[in-house]
């Protein structure tokens, strides 16, 4: 097999997928906490409940006849064996060099179309590599970009209870032109998948006004304001990004991947001060056992390893990281997720608002 | 009145307080939300209830009559008339023109030993500015910096339930010596303020593992993993700020400010998220109603309004910038955290550990 050039220039462009033919997504059986298991088990459910073909990745040698016992419907599974698999944490560096993992040959497959999709809840920096070295970047795009999914507070205009925080942690180091793509990037991916016609955009800073932050933020501000295409709200402060002030939310890498790890461990600390407050009294002894369900339900709606998964923007094919550890469930969507975005041409709607910049 | 030179090698330093005299904070009666009503109520009562001697910089002129009827004990208060205030929302840089505000005069009476403190809940960037004019900072610091302090889960090392992160805004670009002072003021304030004996410092980043980050922070780890008199915990992740994972987080001013107001969403978020899932079922809103007095308890643990204040590091006098939403019982801990910060010369245990890098 031979990996397809990196640079999107010298490569013919990979069509999308044809409206008729049933979507592929590759999933990566060894990546995540609980691999293979989990990664099984949502590959089965998956091809009894709906129409999504799956490539599963991994060690087929070992575990087809355990994949087998429970109860796939086989029409929608392929196999590609894998006779190596990256460890979570493995120095990416180190994982890409391995041209036989489960990461590296689903990746391949992606890039020659024998799957549509790529999903993995294994090594995010090793995917992103895998990636980026077989899968070409959309036309002009300079950097791919690591998009989070997380819960806000009700957003008037949108209906979807969650909001796209990018970039978290794929580009470290940015320019003004590369958080400019990200909006445009993140943009067109709340558009078809939240369905909204014009997602919000805001650029994390340290205050709503526009002469705010350092000399990145503000060309970056005013690169965003005259970007054509693109709802810019403006400025967001940490607190809009939990409140929901915007649909997207743009920030450089180190900045995006320590908020994210903040939201995520929001449900967490409050609940953990909270049963350290309510033990002091019966009565709030009794409310919180009233409430013990209902406290359970928004720790779901905060639990990030429970839903869907982050999308990698920018290359010509859609990759979803899925949480390292996500359960079956988590799992589904993010390949239900995949299988929509690939769908609702995500990837085209991506190109076509970087040609609008 | 002439202001000191800024540079705090051209300047005689400053004679720390003499242990038999009172210590005096200048608090600027006009900044804040809800000036100048909350800050002449703080002050009535800190007279009343404390040996806490206080200047109280502001339009005497008018006020004089008005906090005379709220009781306050006289022999503890000495008013600096100021014609003019700086307004919350003004440009810090236009607000500095002005020397006759009750910023700009407080400032200097502290830096003329006629106070050993400022407290204002004023324009935080004037504060900045007026303090950096007019009050040298301690040898060989090269920026001041702005700390906020946090709650955090419980650290068995430390019964303090507050934790430091800087800086929060003072310094938009910084170096990775620039973080290095910060985490050794944070220290020495967190080892005097907390009195834990050698607070642990962490460095926020995106991973654990000390190769994590852009350049800044793999230069700024390794300052930090070879400091003498640091007690460096190494990398700390987002989810490690609000945990608890260290007494002192340093990190840029960017970073640090979108990750304060962040945290002071939490609450807020959560209480918000939490009412519109109890409200589906009788037997939760039972529970809700049971728990309301916890939840405000909770939610008071989370209203960085209504504690301290944060101090800025590095002058030769203790600067506190209490929330511009302070009430008054905010701004009394913000005055008394400045008195015992005087007391227990937090400025000199700056300068020590500083010499000590």
């Amino acid at each position: 097999m031979t990996a397809l050039p990196r640079q999107p220039g010298f490569s013919p462009p990979i069509p999308t997928a044809a409206p008729d033919r049933p979507r592929t997504v590759a999933l990566d059986v060894m990546g995540g906490d609980r691999a293979p298991a989990v990664a099984l088990r949502a590959a089965a459910a998956i091809s009894r409940d709906t129409d999504i073909a799956l490539l599963l990745v991994g060690d087929a040698a070992r575990l087809e006849a355990e994949f087998a016992r429970l109860a796939p419907d086989p029409e929608r599974i392929r196999w590609l064996h894998a006779p190596d698999a990256v460890a979570m944490g493995e120095s990416p560096r180190e994982a890409v060099a391995r041209s036989s993992s489960s990461l590296a040959l689903a990746a391949e497959a992606v890039a020659e179309g024998r799957a549509d999709a790529l999903v993995s809840a294994g090594n995010t920096g090793a995917l992103l590599l895998h990636s980026a070295r077989a899968i070409p970047r959309l036309p002009g795009v300079r950097r791919a970009a690591l998009a989070a999914v997380y819960p806000t507070l009700p957003r008037p205009h949108n209906p979807d209870p969650f909001a796209l925080l990018l970039d978290v942690g794929a580009n470290l180091q940015c320019t003004a032109a590369d958080l400019l793509q990200f909006a445009a990037m993140g943009a067109a991916y709340a558009a078809r998948i939240s369905k909204v016609a014009q997602p919000s955009v805001g650029l994390l800073n340290i205050g709503e006004e526009s002469g705010k932050g350092d000399p990145l933020l503000r060309e970056a501000h005013a690169a965003l304001a005259s970007a054509p295409g693109i709802a810019f709200h403006g400025n967001v402060e940490g607190r809009g990004v939990p409140l929901g002030a915007v649909d997207v939310v743009v920030c450089p890498g180190v900045m995006g991947n320590v908020v994210l790890k903040l939201l995520e461990s929001m449900g967490e600390v409050l609940l953990a001060m909270g049963d350290a407050v309510y033990r002091e009294r019966l009565r709030w002894r009794a409310g919180r056992f009233l409430l013990r369900d209902g406290v359970a339900r928004v720790s779901n709606l905060l639990d990030y390893a429970s839903y869907g998964g982050a999308p990698i923007l920018g290359f010509e094919r859609i990759v979803i990281k899925a949480h390292g550890r996500s359960g079956e469930r988590a799992l589904e969507n993010a390949i239900k997720v995949a299988a929509k975005a690939v769908r609702d041409d995500v990837c085209g709607a991506i190109a076509a608002q970087l040609r609008g910049l």
